[in-house]
């Protein structure tokens, strides 16, 4: 999606203003679905999910969060053939379904996390999330996935001739996924056409905050920021993980730090 | 708590190796509660638990969700008197308490989240988190806040004559509460003694990382934050957002910017 205004006029405090730069309506109603399985990593579903909590104050957001079945979802992963459980991590927050792949709502956005939870369906042929993806893609605005979720994209097959990234420390098993997709190895996030993905856990948050200013606008998104306190990383080709996890490919050529700061403030790095 | 071996070593392997600087032994059970109530920020909770998921695989953690009654907790904060609801974020995730205050275990560690919804139970006169708090406090090897969280320890009543701060949005009603607490404007988090108190939603992911690399040992640390891809601000004196908030106090002569890269590695601000 080309930027709606001109970048040389954003100096202006029009920009800062969120009068323009921003795709949406904020009186539109906006649904918003999030897939959960068990063995879902917490911090891939409410890293976006605080954005979208802190959004719907002064936007019109619904929620939908989807499992196979209704109910609290399990955070810990469940066992793996052949491996011992205490390979894996054993906690985890269980958090509540409130629909089922078969009575979500229609859906603007769809956002899909990662967790080692992922393999466990995969190696039980369980293509619930893939199928899902599928079935509803053509109704999304934007489809979205956090981490290892990247891989789910893949299975379901709308990542074909598209740009993506996924976890760097999974980067082998997730990137077996799909056909004709173009992996990017060292991506903080990727944007092609309506997709978006993310590298691993903590960067769904940089990305949600790049989704969100883009479609709400950067006043909106700027807001969110700093009332949870959080300095947003906004180069996507910033990704120190790449390399520090390996990645064929990896662009080691890049620093591996950033400065970063408040967003919407001018700073200085110390 | 003191660091338990002389900086200039750290420069060494073995500090970085997790050999030294560890005051926990791996195999021993740490038992760790966090608190749930209707309106809890989610990223308040679940940035730690992440965390405390991953430190899970590599060491004996328990943890017990504590609620006012067990099953899910509603993540939308209640309407408050003589306030629109719509004033307030009505998303949020609902998580599983898996324990009572009554009948919660002994706890190593318990973490207090902020949120809307502390100011409802404020309101109602319900006091059960700051009970929960004083009535277990020396059982605790350690307390920990996040956000508007500290105001309940305030409440509590262990805050008295220590260090502390919080969400510097809500800065004005969270240190209201409490008789002699030194609250500190500009700060990222702070450790006093065993109590550590962090500023708003993400900087809780800072203060664990701080917390876990002094418990734990900063190789443990290290890895989960590299696992997470996150790279956390290790600067407790770094808070950019006591002056974005304009705290009374915030030491504007800070820059507000910071370089950050990944843990463990030497890096570059670009």
């Amino acid at each position: 999606m080309a930027p709606t205004f001109p970048a040389f006029l954003c100096s202006l405090l029009l920009c800062a203003a969120g009068v323009f730069g921003q795709a949406y309506d904020p009186s539109k109603q906006l649904s918003v679905g999030i897939i959960l399985f068990p063995g879902f990593q917490p911090l891939d579903v409410i890293g976006p999910l605080d954005i979208i909590m802190m959004l719907s104050a002064s936007h019109n957001v619904s929620l939908a969060m989807i499992g196979k079945e209704k109910g609290p979802v399990r955070g810990p992963s469940p066992p793996r053939r052949n491996e011992p459980p205490t390979a894996y991590p054993v906690q985890g927050p269980s958090v509540v379904a409130t629909h089922t792949f078969a009575d979500a709502p229609r859906l603007d956005i769809l956002l899909v996390p990662g967790g080692m939870g992922l393999r466990v369906l995969n190696e039980n042929n369980d293509t619930w999330i893939p199928d899902f993806i599928a079935s509803r893609f053509d109704e999304l605005q934007y489809l979205l996935s956090v981490c290892t979720g990247a891989a789910a994209l893949a299975q379901s097959g709308v990542l074909k001739g598209r740009r993506a990234t996924t976890n760097k420390a999974s980067w082998a098993w997730a990137t077996q996924f799909g056909n004709g997709v173009n992996w990017v190895p060292t991506a903080r996030w990727t944007e092609d056409g309506n997709v978006w993905t993310s590298s691993g856990v903590s960067a769904g948050i940089d990305m949600t905050y790049a989704f969100f200013k883009k479609l709400m606008g950067v006043a909106a998104a700027n807001r969110i920021m700093n009332a949870i306190e959080y300095t947003p990383h906004v180069n996507e080709h910033w990704d120190p993980f790449s390399v520090v996890h390996k990645v064929p490919g990896a662009d080691a050529s890049r620093p591996l730090g950033e400065c970063v700061g408040p967003a919407g403030f001018e700073f200085e790095c110390s």
